[in-house]
């Protein structure tokens, strides 16, 4: 970590790869020689249809996935995904059925439920949103559009660990805070999409991945734009695309083959999250993890201390050794440490040997 | 200009002011001391949520516009606008009405019409768009829901010069391509928007500015992401922001305030047009206009040659001049010159001279 930089724990927008960022910064002012920023550079040049293309060659090669699907860029974030859902598969009649595991999954029914064509399939809400629920706990009508899951649960620290079995309902996910963090057999969902600010660059662009022949099932009568159909059929060209995020997409694609693809990055993951969970873990219940163990995400570290004061001084502190961001959700109280891809290991054994002082200290 | 960069002509994505970009490539590492990129940073930091309501007071300054009126940045360019518009307003029965002054403003009627509540006030598509509909065109029906019309014509290089008396019926347009290129009496519009990418910053986030009464109106059956209402209650952080997006509009807006506001834009603008247009209108006929002369805008000079061949050989020589993006649209063939706010007069100089020259040799 350079002098002046920080550990960013925050939920996104988050850390970016040190090297991307220098990278963007030399090429600012002039573009692969265009003489141009990429800011300024035409979404119809071929300079930039060839950053759009890599992208979703490298996203698509990252994810193990071929002809048969695309990725597309669009803009609003996973909010806009909640809406453009039913509005392109509750159609004719069927309802689109949600696993609500946490405040998003929720959000995403709420918007079907806007257009009356939401039902739920399984909910941990009881549970305080503390696990993801199993397999036997989903009760899915096989008339159903498709079946909805938040696959990290970024506010609660839950994440799945296995793939819903749907038969022949399409499986669509909301990986805004997991995508490419780990393999995953992909091919299992019908859609994925994720908000880029937290694994995939920066704030502006939703990377969608989804079966082609399933993408072309737009109706008609819904606006042009919130329709998977229009994107697929113009190769996310239909207006103006978020050049900028969509350029710093690829690079992140880019930095990711080079790290050595979705299984080292899991390993380093995996890794880094067990810093932390063991931190918690063999506090003698000093700090308490919200997620049930079965249901630990690698993405978000969710827990609490003992008190509020105490939790309050731990931010302080925390923030005064570089360690920023590790205030938790306000529905969750507590702390939450958010350790996408780019936060290094050494920003986690940084918060540990932290956490393990200060519970010392205030123990 | 310095020696690697060109003049690009291009309607959009579009030059940025070159001390804007130097900016932004500075701090990208560490903006205002934080540790973090603008990219990294929460949307919920402080420092962040400064830099979005600077943006948005500017913007207001710069327009003459009061706590009346309120600014949001969203996402999905002016094509998402082309939908939320009747979604949010055409309602209870009452039908939207339309100005169909080219391409863009028929897209907008066209969304009206997916879901069967546009109608059509007045239309210059007969005389290919030549001509921007004058008032007495218009025949607004006093019970429509609105007036929309496209302020500057982006393909077609035709421009509003009057703003259009609609009675009690709310004016709304889309200024994709000359917000803050000149003063408008903005007072006399409920909603105006404005795709970033043409004189704003980069493409990726909409900037819209409406009265706060008319942006309340919103109602609560459609998608929570197209809700006008919901983005002005949490001051554009419903969800993540396409922060360095607003971040870039935020410095465009200072940048104008130094300049010295709208007025001097206007009046460097009109100068820029101006050589363009005496090289058209000097040219002996060489150089045919497409846009009716009372008509003209000051941001998209479009013109043709005597035959295709030149023209091809048009754009091959002036691009080999640093002279980029001239080429027209293909729904009018020829040339465009777009000479947004960032176009250098030093620019339109060295475009008129070239044009000057290429007709004495082939004319």
């Amino acid at each position: 970590m350079e002098a002046n930089r920080v550990y960013n724990f925050n939920p996104g927008p988050a850390m970016q790869p040190l090297e991307i960022l220098k990278e963007a910064q030399s090429e600012l002012l002039n573009f692969q020689g265009t003489g141009e920023s990429i800011i300024e550079i035409s979404h119809r040049a071929k300079e930039f249809e060839a950053v759009l293309n890599q992208a979703k060659a490298d996203i698509k090669e990252l994810m193990g996935l071929g002809d048969d699907y695309e990725v597309l860029f669009l803009q609003g974030g996973a909010s806009t995904q909640f809406a453009m859902v039913p509005m392109n598969y509750a159609v004719g009649g069927k309802k689109g059925a949600y696993v609500v595991s946490g405040s998003f999954a929720e959000k995403a029914y709420k918007e079907a439920e806007i257009l009356g064509v939401g039902t739920i399939a399984a909910t941990s809400k009881d549970g305080d949103f503390k696990h993801v629920p199993t397999q036997d706990e989903i009760k899915l009508d096989p008339a159903a559009a498709y079946l909805h899951i938040c696959y990290n649960n970024t506010i609660y620290g839950t994440e799945y660990h296995y793939i819903p079995e749907t038969g022949s309902v399409p499986l669509i996910a909301d990986m805004s805070s997991d995508m490419l963090s780990r393999p995953v057999d992909f091919r299992k969902f019908s859609l994925i999409y994720a908000g880029a600010q937290k694994n995939l660059g920066p704030a502006g662009v939703t990377v969608v991945v989804g079966r082609k022949a399933f993408l072309e099932n737009s109706p008609k009568t819904i606006p042009s734009m919130l329709r998977y159909a229009i994107h697929l059929d113009k190769n996310s060209l239909y207006n103006t695309p978020p050049a900028f995020c969509i350029y710093m997409v690829g690079k992140t694609a880019a930095w990711l083959k080079k790290q050595g693809g979705l299984a080292v990055m899991a390993e380093r993951n995996a890794k880094k999250a067990k810093l932390l969970y063991d931190a918690i873990d063999n506090s003698g219940g000093f700090y308490r993890g919200h997620a049930e163990k079965d249901s630990r995400s690698f993405m978000n570290v969710t827990f609490r201390l003992p008190s509020e004061d105490l939790e309050k001084k731990f931010v302080d502190e925390a923030k005064a050794q570089s360690l920023c961001g590790v205030k938790g959700h306000r529905s969750v109280g507590g702390m939450r440490a958010s350790i996408y891809n780019a936060m290094p290991y050494e920003g986690c054994e940084r918060l540990a040997e932290f956490m393990e002082k200060f519970r010392k200290a205030n123990g």
